[in-house]
């Protein structure tokens, strides 16, 4: 067994564990930095009314705190399934090296999940999308910007 | 000044407070339902150690906490910038009715936020994608799907 295939067996092992457990859906997330597990999750949307709560958002959320960090430079993410727009776009803001996947979208949709249906919103523009962004008050959106911008003692991320 | 402009002037003023204050990004968040507020956020990501802490998944955590479910029906997000992929992926799965947004990803992309390259890397096939899903091991996470499908207690969302 490969490095890569324990990590990923400890993943699907999490997702088994909230199916068997009632905890949420059946997904599951390990994150490893230097051969070590720095943060692990499970989806735990429906037992913590918490629609973000995805085994990725979850996992990445524990690694950073173990961490004490908001990036995961040099980390590794290992999800039972490939992850949903959401996700994707979580660990994108939090920069981790690379990325192994289970599961794909397609076995997520045959098993009753939607990214599908997101993942098609997201490439539609917007006035042909079924949740339309409705635009207001921009230009006073925009001065919190400039304030951003002219600001010395900023933290980046 | 309609209802609408007040609530996301609101949203507005999280934001600046967020840039006053050095609590993260310009960003802010505040959700309705029946005229009433019942969620808001700004970006925390700095100051919690939590990439996943932008205005709009902390207003959607604070609004199911208060209405106790892991969902947003009937509810109207207003947000001082247009969502980035998480944040709007994660207004997908909290099925809110309405969207209001303030600033563009462009006027983001200005002040520094590259959400734009996350959007382009999601219209991207992996193959081209600057952080490839690498596969591993699906056959035995398509089992814990199965698992779920055959379930007959679980609480879908």
């Amino acid at each position: 067994m490969t490095p890569e295939e324990t990590y990923m067996r400890l993943a699907i092992r999490l997702a088994q564990k909230s199916v068997d457990e009632n905890l949420g859906g059946p997904f599951g997330c390990v994150i490893v930095k230097d051969g070590r597990i720095v943060g692990e999750g499970f989806n735990q949307v429906t037992t913590t009314n918490d629609p973000t709560a995805h085994a990725e958002v979850v996992a990445i959320r524990n690694a950073c705190q173990n961490l004490e960090s908001f990036q995961l430079e040099g980390c590794s993410v290992y999800t039972s399934c490939e992850p949903c727009p959401m996700c994707l776009g979580a660990i994108y803001w939090a920069r981790p090296s690379e990325i192994y996947m289970a599961a794909t979208r397609d076995d997520a949709a045959a098993a009753g999940f939607d990214d599908e249906m997101f993942y098609s919103e997201f490439f539609r523009p917007n006035e042909q999308r079924h949740l339309k962004l409705k635009s207001i008050l921009r230009s006073e959106s925009q001065k919190v910007f400039k304030s951003w911008v002219a600001k010395p003692d900023k933290i980046e991320y």
